[in-house]
């Protein structure tokens, strides 16, 4: 039960990661509910209780200009990810608003070469989960390094 | 049933990087099929299609004699990986074939002293699944970083 | 079956490693059965069979006590880790005692700033596990690399 919600999380975390990794931009808000919140922050600003982050999205509207904004600006260096997962924690499931936890390493490929450990932290999360359905309502992305990238612009 | 399916390959794969991992490369070969396909290309590559790789085979014999060569040959500087492995994502499973895909993460310790990560990508692969038996008929491992080194050695 | 035990000592795992990432250290001894050994080595020592350790307690009395130091000292530079883990692998289980293996990675974060990959490994453990639970009762943690930096101060 408590199994099968750990592992219905992780198979979505992995869909998500895997939209980012292959580079499918417009499929990713799809992963969010329409009235959600996206947010990317540090570790040091989130234990302060600081609401602002480097990104910040409060409908997947906003996830979806964010989208196209980057496909057209496109002046940013060419970089993909690699995400790797850990297990989800599930620290409160009420009706069908799930608050959980995952921790996440992302590695970044530049220019097709250079390698770099790129962000680590945890995802924050609360989703709707009903039968049919798993959305992401509030995702604070919480990196634990304070040393962002001017170049931040794939999603997280 | 998914599920199932999905830990099943996790399982496999897990048991396929601790053999690496631990220098057993003899067992290496056990984990394909007479007549698997192995390749080791880059993401650009796999993207436009190419069929060659930096390393390529199509049989397991070829992989008896791969690790052969690298016992024998032993120039290159001591060297060992670690591998960490993202959940399996099932593409297509029909009859006793599996198409998945699986991400990775490999640092690799050379000297015993130096860590560094050495390569991320993902596992595109085709199982062969019995309910007794799981073996990998294609594994086409896709690095995302072009830059190589010449001294990939260690399967991945 | 099978799996249900690989999955629960991937969740304890996963705990563990969210206790020591969050900072909550004083938690950390609380995993372990009283009697517990708890071992930092390298891998060429694990394989010579040394016993010693970078760091070595064979109580988790010892723990709370080098917990408590960590605390007092503080001399070191502000650091946090991030740990990811592998699939969990069961090499043997009797009675109430299973033996298994898990490979991780952690991320230090030196400064809220610099990101490095610390260290790279497995647990070797022994877990005393009945229906309501499951402890720790050894835990050897063989790191891949013989680098040691001289703060290894944070649990592993």
């Amino acid at each position: 039960m408590s199994d099968d919600l750990e592992l219905r999380l992780l198979r979505n975390a992995t869909a998500y990661a895997r939209c980012i990794d292959d580079g499918r931009l417009e499929e990713w808000p799809g992963f969010f509910t329409e009235h959600c919140v996206y947010r990317v922050t540090t570790a040091e600003n989130y234990a302060r209780g600081y609401e602002a982050g480097v990104i910040w999205a409060n409908s997947r509207a906003m996830l979806v200009d964010r989208v196209a904004a980057l496909r057209e600006a496109n002046i940013f260096e060419p970089q993909t990810y690699r995400h790797l997962l850990g297990m989800p924690t599930v620290l409160d499931a009420q009706d069908d608003r799930v608050h959980s936890e995952t921790p996440f390493f992302v590695a970044r490929i530049t220019g097709g070469l250079r390698t770099d450990l790129f962000a680590t932290g945890r995802y924050v999360d609360v989703h709707v989960i009903t039968p049919s359905e798993l959305k992401v309502d509030e995702r604070v992305v919480v990196c634990d390094s304070s040393a962002f990238d001017t170049l931040v612009a794939l999603p997280l």
